[in-house]
Formats: structure tokens, C-alpha cells, sequence
């Protein structure tokens, strides 16, 4: 199963960047594997278009976290996320989907952190 | 359901650039949200590679349009932007898939633009 | 059908970056197309997050390749891949998602590389 999470790239808990520590617990909750992707627009569950304001370049920009796992493992991460989505003062969105593994290779060396 | 978009990055309708047409298409169509995401390599439906010139920086790299909401709105959207996609002198590619949506939430602030 | 593959973005087979060497093997399959998203963060199949490395800004980054074609033929240019992929010494992910096609359109100009 893939848990796709679509959130800003400067939404904050506890003074932390968010979608930094979904990843951290992601890792500790001992997913498979978790990637950050950073958009360049967008907009959200009550975003406002400004003119001019929407295409200038701020910090604030759309970002999506994959996950991917076993049904069971997702659905039971994403419980010990979901109170801190939904007590956050911004908007998100999180979906699932499902999906075939091919192939699920670990490295001999770590893989995304050099 | 998940609609994506593939396009390529200086792909313009009328003088404006199509990603961001169609993300402020997609606003005023009242859908839940849309995200750009930019890659960094890639070919489509008529490119050719060329030996090096494929892999020099170029501003024309492929882009990713998503757009979640339910099959209706989805659909009713597309075919507002169809017509566009169809008379572009650009390939592309739209494709649909369905998903299930764990959370949607407004925020109190807008989302992605500041 | 959608194929997906995360590796890293350094990661490499015979000299050659492979994110690259697999966009041209699919060029050269005749798929219909295939994009490179680049992540910021993430970790894979046998990474370990050390305290402050892992945010360090280096050039080892997730790296996305997605390819949509007909489930035979994406399967066919995946076995092509495979014994590649699992001979690597790092870590891989790959996935595939049944998806509907609504506009696959040739551009009358090549469309990712200028």
C-alpha cells in the first residue's frame, strides 16, 4: 500500500518541520522506506489565490510524502500521525492506495542518506 | 480520485504557461487541491533523444500535475481542460487512479501560497 | 499501468548515473514515456538515520522514476531492468499501479529535451 501525504513545506509541530518529522517516525515505526517530494505550486483544502501572491516565490510550497508498506504497518503508522495532522492549523491531505511490490531491494550501503 | 497530468514545463496556451493555467483552472473549479511537481529528466510521447543535448539544463523539464477529488468532479474538470491538451502542439499525457482519502482537512491559514 | 522505481540519485551501475541509464533503456523499449522526480529527503530499504547527517544537504537524494505504458509492455522493460537493479549494491524500490489512460497525445515537437 502507498500513504501519500500532501502537506506545506513550512507547516510546523513542536517547532519542528513536519513532513522532517513524519519521516522520523516513519523510519523509527521501521517502514520501508519514506520519500520527500517538493512541489513548485499548488494550493490546498482552503487555500486562497492572491494575484501576483500565489506565483511569487516563497518558502511555503506544496510537499508530498510517500510511504510505502504493508496495509497493516501504514494503517497503524498513519494512527500515530493522524492526531498531529488534525490538531495542526493548517491543511492536508492523506491518501492510500494500493499497489504491486516487484521488488524490494536493501543496499549494502545506506540508501538516501550518503 | 488521483488525476495526473503530464506535461512539460514550457508548455504554453495563449501566452501563459500551461501548469499554471490549469492549476488556477482547477482553483476555480473549486477542487480540493493541486500540486506541481517538477522533474529533472524525462521524454514523452514525440521526443527524441539527442546525445548530450538530452542531459544539458535546459528550462524544459517534465512536470507533474496532481489533482485528488471525487470521479465526478475529476472528470467534469478534465473536460474543461480537454480541449486545451487536445489543440497543444505538445504531447501529453492524463491519466486517472482511484484512491482512498484517510484525511482531508482545511487549515485556518491557506495552504501553499503565503 | 504506472511503474514506479525509487533509488538514489547517486546511485550508480557501470560508471553511468542509473536513473539516467533506466530513462534511456525505456526510450530505447519505445515506452511511451518516463519522468524523473527528484526528492529532498527520505530514507530506503537499509538507510540509517544518523543524528545530523541525515539533514545535511548532500548530493544523495531519493530520486522517482515513473513510466506508464501497457501492463505487457511495462513488464517486458522491467525484466530488462531487473538483473540490473538486483545486482546493485544499494537499496530499490519499485511498484506498479493499474491506471486509466484518458489523453496520450504526440506532441509536433519533441517534448521533455529542447
Amino acid at each position: 500500500m502507498l500513504l501519500r501525504i500532501f502537506i506545506g513545506s513550512t507547516d510546523k509541530v513542536d517547532h519542528k518541520v513536519l513532513c522532517e518529522s513524519i519521516v522520523f517516525k516513519a523510519k523509527e515505526a521501521g517502514l520501508k522506506g519514506a520519500t520527500v517530494l517538493k512541489g513548485i505550486l499548488g494550493f490546498g483544502a482552503s487555500s486562497v489565490i492572491h494575484s501576483y501572491k500565489f506565483w511569487e516565490v516563497t518558502e511555503k510550497v506544496p510537499t508530498l510524502i510517500e510511504i510505502v508498506d504493508d496495509e497493516e504497518k501504514i494503517l497503524s503508522f498513519y494512527e500515530t500521525i493522524r492526531p498531529t495532522l488534525e490538531l495542526m492549523q493548517y491543511g492536508c491531505l492523506v491518501t492510500t492506495e494500493r499497489l504491486n511490490v516487484l521488488l524490494y531491494k536493501s543496499g549494502q550501503k545506506r540508501m538516501f542518506d550518503s
